[in-house]
């Protein structure tokens, strides 16, 4: 196994850093990487932005869901999809995008992009010895973070990637079973075997929780996903994406 | 710069393979990889489908635009974004999750979850000495592609990843300036400098082709996306997605 496979497979998410930053070089390395990422027809549909301010951070955290690792952490990122600047491209070349730049097809190929640069700029820190947590507790509020961010139209910040030097290992969570995530020549047509999967999962997830919290946890997987999706979340999207503009034909 | 770091920076996208296929490990290794990313809340929402059928992979190239690397290389994946698995766990449950699954943040999230999953699979695999190539170009037909793949509702091809042993080195293009795609605290106020840096930009990819196509080629960046952007295409894709019961609300 290799050192880039190794890294891939040791990933967990880490939510408790030292207090200290990363320096200009670590965050340079890791954009860079973000941007050697493949992107939908050369488009590079996304940007990030650091944030160093501690007030801005705060206000982020407190979004998040009072996520102190947003706040403490040696660099805080927001991976944003982004057609602004494909709309200045249009000003400029005077040839109208709109109704390409606001289709929804336009708006999945940001979204991919800015995810496939965030997942480099993951696994860079991850290499560097560097722990990260995805933080999509920033949907949470989109009015807010476009202000403290000041993003123009058509910027929609995704997700936060909070990265610093770790200081507790987390536990890595076993995932869905392989045969049930990966599918040869045409997706799985046979509900018993589909099921069964996830009731297989759902032992295993069970009894991970319950070794690790003396039986007071043993949730299934399935009865954690349905308590989730049971409560609606973040229902103003829609019309937050599209009063930016987007997704909106 | 450590192994990792430097496979991520050497990513080109190759479109000519071997005619050699991928071992079931290493398939499986690639997998692993890519399930080992970070998922939303644990929700896990995507699902991956390799295609070995020659039938279907000739489809599939015709779909994305008479691409032959698309039906020769060593393995192609399609990557999909997934919530019929948490329709599936709703009806068990006994628990309405349409709402919540129908919104255009699960929407987000699914797409999210896949493309970050993507990404880790398309370094496990450049780290094996194997070279990528996405695919947006099954987007072309979704209708089609749904057929041949045999995707429940909900589930949703977002690209392929063609995967094999290259036999040619292509060259990598130069991203956008640094400055352009990473701000500090907040996005770039100054429009002037804003602009500056897409000129830079332009300069940079002009001189680029100029050089390796013995000046028969100079077009800038900006100029290739308004050019790309003033041709509307996939505007299907919000009726389809919507179709499949997903972004309506």
């Amino acid at each position: 196994m290799n050192e880039v496979i190794q890294t891939i497979l040791n990933h967990r998410s880490h939510r408790h850093f030292e207090d200290k930053q990363l320096t200009d070089e670590q965050i340079k390395t890791i954009i860079t990487c973000a941007q050697s990422a493949s992107t939908s027809s050369f488009i590079q549909a996304y940007s990030i932005i650091g944030v160093r301010d501690k007030e801005k951070k705060k206000k982020l955290a407190e979004i998040a869901g009072n996520q102190e690792y947003v706040e403490n952490n040696g660099h805080f990122f927001v991976f944003c999809a982004d057609l602004y600047r494909h709309t200045i491209i249009g000003e400029n070349e005077q040839i109208d995008v709109t109704p390409s730049i606001e289709s929804t097809e336009k708006f999945m190929v940001a979204l991919i992009d800015a995810s496939l640069a965030a997942q480099n700029a993951a696994i860079a820190a991850e290499s560097m010895g560097l722990g990260i947590c995805y933080i999509g507790g920033i949907r949470n509020n989109l009015d807010e973070v476009t202000k403290i961010l000041k993003t123009p139209e058509r910027v929609i910040p995704l997700f936060g990637l909070a990265v610093g030097f770790p200081t507790k290992l987390n536990e890595k969570k076993p995932r869905l079973p392989f045969e049930h995530v990966y599918h040869e020549d045409e997706y799985e047509q046979n509900k018993e075997v589909y099921l069964g999967q996830l009731q297989n999962y759902d032992n295993l997830i069970s009894n991970y929780y319950e070794e690790r919290t003396d039986g007071k946890r043993k949730d299934r997987w399935t009865e954690q996903m349905a308590r989730m999706l049971d409560r609606k979340s973040r229902m103003y999207m829609k019309e937050f994406i599209q009063k930016n503009k987007l997704d909106r034909h």
